[in-house]
């Protein structure tokens, strides 16, 4: 960020008064332009024990498996846009049954909250965004071509707690440890 | 949004192709200038069935009682964006027991994430932010002078589940009726 976007002035970086944070404020009019975490908004969804997973037909991740999600609009709820994504990617309409994981991203500012819901219809279809969209046992999950720590992490708990015949939220931060490694870290 | 924060040229509300949304957009390096929600995360403490409230220093609704909750920033998680501003307005050091609300309110592109909590000890005090902070029973709320719709569910879930020996997720949407009335839908 290098200038207002109130009054076109230059933005320098500073810990306002009363604040203990850096800040782009304006040299002119002041206005302070804070940053914060975005949400991104997606769908677990099932049928007859398979879960849908489109593969991605842009980058980054180009090729690699998701599950359907992307960042919450304004003047929608969560699962409005859980719901809008499903349908964007994936021409698939759902039925939301719970908000199944809220995991925090700290090193890119995210914070993913993803809705278990249930397949209305088989009639889906590669979104725009999508080359193609499958459902998938467990068994058949290709596990070395999913596109995030996110959707790997998500995934995993689904199938185990459908094998506890027992679904629960879960929420955790997902951590980066460097060199392009990525851990699960619960959280309450 | 007049001005490009990027470049500092003028900015014109379009639909970028490929997109279906108007969103701000420079005239001249045509960066695109998404706005999403933002989460406000905090914390509803408990100690001997009683809660911890915050009588607001600040405007909007000086005055006001409300719970310890702020603006998540980047680089932290909602659970530790709770306890910060739990210490920061109530000088309160509590043990976070569970995610316990996510209302959206999508009138003003808020996501409320309140986390269930225990005090640590009883040496509380008003920050900077606060008038007053106390400790309250169900039936010493002051009900009237509650600060926003959304500490007002919290609180009602929270006593209504004591009673019932039962604490559980609540997710839902606050609902802007007009006139300054606010409803309360609960979501999946």
């Amino acid at each position: 960020m290098r200038y207002c976007n109130q009054c076109g002035a230059e933005v320098i970086r500073k810990v306002p008064e009363g604040d203990n944070r850096l800040r782009h404020v304006c040299i002119s009019c002041e206005e302070i332009h804070y940053q914060n975490p975005k949400i991104v908004a997606g769908c677990i969804s099932e049928h007859e024990g398979k879960v849908l997973l489109c593969k991605r037909a842009i980058e980054p991740r180009y090729g690699y498996w998701t599950l359907p999600a992307g960042f919450m609009e304004l003047e929608e709820t969560s699962h409005e846009a859980a719901l809008r994504e499903t349908l964007e990617e994936a021409n698939a309409r759902v039925t939301i049954l719970e908000l199944y994981a809220v995991f925090n991203l700290p090193y890119i500012g995210q914070v993913y909250m993803m809705y278990r819901s249930q397949l209305k219809d088989l009639d889906f279809s590669a979104g725009e965004e999508s080359l193609e969209v499958k459902l998938f046992a467990e068994g058949e999950v290709p596990w070395d071509e999913i596109a995030f720590t996110t959707i790997k992490y998500t995934l995993e708990f689904f199938f185990q707690d459908q094998r506890n015949k027992q679904f629960r939220l879960h929420t955790g931060d997902i951590i980066n440890q460097g060199d392009g490694n990525y851990g699960f870290r619960p959280g309450p």
